[in-house]
């Protein structure tokens, strides 16, 4: 797929990738594969045989083992673990090559500007039920039916579809709404991830390529924020709602038919799956993987992975009626 | 009291307010009182021997004996518990079959959009400070010395008192404001609550039909939320001071002269009394009662009802001192 | 150093500070001092011998031994603790009577009104590059290569360095930002501080004549809120990160290339030193001192201070490995 909010400057032969100016050291297993042609880079699991993609963690050894990718930048140590075929690059600080190298196939990912040239929407859009001030870029694509308030912001190529309801003071920008979704006032969707690399004292942002999907029938509280992927999409399931002051993470994938109450935090690349209900105030660590029909009670810290079917509550979280018996 | 906020379509006849097409199948007790005339929907405290009304929980069962209601929907097991001359109405699903009635009642009160049609603030009201770009229904009504900022947001109907300060970038609806009230930048007053019942794998919104109450003196901090009732008003004391990025949900009824610290989030209905003190980032569950003059320490997780004159801390939170001892 | 912020009346002959319609009962140690002149309110760490000071707990021991103070607010088992030659002055009530008397030489600090005489920025400034409706106060400065998006509201005497990317729908007001700042969408800096004296059911509130001074190459996230400080200044470092929907409350101080995550929250007055680290949804108390090097596990609740090259977690924060082993 065609990333629909960043333009890809490739492909790039392999070693172009790598220019001489890099200030991140890195070696090549061999380097019998100079003109390879690289398209894109890509996760893991979503990498194809024309793209690169990262491996840092043996968390994620399953999807190393079965990656596509052409190529992989990873440590030595894991080399063993990708398919003999994937061209191996080895280095210290894989994430940061992977931002260097993600920002040459991006060059207009590092930053989360604006868009300056926003029209008013009654300029663009003469038929569309919406308030006073409320800005529109002129790539944008709206259904029928969908009403918007005032003082909203969207920015390039964001998607909305039909029959949706975006309030005041909303920010939208990388990101694509399906129908009859409810966006409520001061929420801000699709701004990058909270991601960068500490170097030398100095943070390199690591470039958000990806978008924000939010899917049919879902609901997004006020001020709640919703952060874009990196790689991948950050991405709202169908009939989720959120209730207010509710932060996503970049990455994160939420299910279907999920329920999360006010001011619950999920960290950077979780995934839940359906009907997972959340009350206020819990926070979701990074990297989980959350079961379907999981309940998590108000106030929890999630720590690790929660199977399907389960109920946890407690910082950190445990089996729910443990909690309830010992009292915490 | 006449709803200030949304138009009663009522009176009807009992049986007219139950059509053919509800999907939610019920059945009355008897079948005797088919002309009985109904006025409203109200909570099982509120509504008058002209209203109509629900109990689904035994935790409201003193409120269920002592109601005047003319009819309830409720179950079969607690009809004993109504008075005699109470219309009782079955329901499987109390809370959905209550949602529909409510919407009959009130066909505008289910979506929250906004008033597409402000006016600039100056267009309407001359002599009143404020900044640029401040919109206001034509129905507003605001008190002498009241300042507002920029970009705020006034809606149908609200009411604001004299000397208050209403900062920029503010939403008010379905809200009235008593004099000297500080409502800071980026609040959200007045939003329908986060209220719904899956059916289905679909989620149908409850009505809201109640509305915000700030009374005088007290100061609403930034980027907090507070969301109106659903069948009652959400109350914030006299005198009550709330920090940064709190959120109220709706129904809660907080005292005078508390004073609530950043991020804390209080679930739906719960009611506090006078001269409660809430740390940073404390959690209270919803439908709970907390006395006068409680402390509740930062952090803690609110999960039961906390009697007067309580200091407590903890997730879930217990007595101060039990919880200084034991270091949890 | 003049206040960039708030005018100063001042200098005041002591007793003239005092004046007799104060309703806060106080007493000089001795009266020999009446036409000493005070120019000015600091704390204790900062205040000359031209300034008065307060000092309320004994927490502030130490700098009090050390203060340069002219005089102070006190009360009198706290007077051996002073220097011999600061005056000294009794109070029951030590921070009302310094409230007054702030309020004295900076009458114009009790609120936080909004400037209502805002220009749109391009009036003011020609070559910056900017969204719609962004206002700014006339005697705003504005470096080169800074961006501003839409709906920003940036107050009097605000200073942004050069280089910086401020977001949209952010207030800014009573902070200096250096250069290579990043402060995202709907973030709100420098609203005075949730402070206040309980007095008779009625809420004297606390002037705030600090600032919030933001170092260069820092961000600031979505919806986060800085509030300024009372007396001093609330700092944020260079290269530190706030992620999204960050409280800091007045006064705090947090130093160089630390790291905080989502919906953190720090209470009044603490510091914290270098390279800290802290996870999603913590909080810290206030008036804590977190050394450098200090890793804060998601959503910990720090209650005391913490020593340089500590890792904690835990509700009340403990040591990492201890919450780990005791799985709480």
């Amino acid at each position: 797929m065609i990333n629909p909010f960043f333009n890809n400057c490739g492909p790039f032969k392999i070693f172009n990738i790598f220019d001489a100016s890099i200030d991140c050291p890195f070696s090549f297993e061999n380097s019998s594969n100079d003109n390879d042609i690289i398209h894109d880079v890509k996760n893991l699991n979503e990498a194809t045989s024309r793209d690169i993609t990262f491996f840092h963690s043996i968390k994620y050894k399953d999807l190393a083992i079965n990656t596509n990718a052409r190529a992989c930048i990873t440590k030595k140590e894991f080399f063993h673990l990708l398919p003999d075929e994937c061209i191996k690059i080895s280095c210290d600080n894989i994430l940061l090559l992977t931002a260097i190298i993600t920002a040459k196939f991006y060059p207009d990912s590092i930053t989360d500007n604006n868009n300056y040239d926003l029209l008013n929407i009654n300029e663009k859009f003469k038929r569309i039920i919406s308030g006073k001030n409320t800005l529109v870029a002129n790539n944008v694509i709206i259904g029928k039916n969908t009403k918007i308030g005032h003082n909203t912001l969207i920015e390039n190529n964001v998607k909305i579809g039909n029959d949706c309801f975006i309030g005041s003071n909303v920010i939208l920008r990388n990101a694509i709404i399906e129908d009859n979704v409810h966006i409520l006032d001061g929420a801000i969707v699709g701004k990058k991830g909270f991601g960068f690399i500490p170097i030398n004292l100095k943070n390199h942002r690591y470039p958000h390529i990806g978008y924000v999907h939010i899917k049919k029938n879902s609901e997004i509280g006020c001020g709640s924020t919703i952060d874009r992927g990196s790689l991948s999409v950050t991405t709202i399931g169908e009939n989720t709602y959120l209730d207010n002051q509710v932060h996503i993470a970049h990455n994160v994938k939420i299910g279907n038919n999920c329920i999360i109450a006010g001011q619950v935090g999920i960290a950077g690349s979780s995934i839940l799956g359906n009907n997972v209900m959340i009350g206020g105030q819990a926070g979701i660590s990074g990297h989980l993987k959350i079961g379907n029909n999981v309940q998590i009670g108000g106030g929890s810290g999630v720590i690790k992975d929660i199977p399907d079917n389960s109920k946890v509550m407690g910082y950190p979280a445990k089996d729910f009626k443990k909690f309830i018996r010992e009292g915490r």
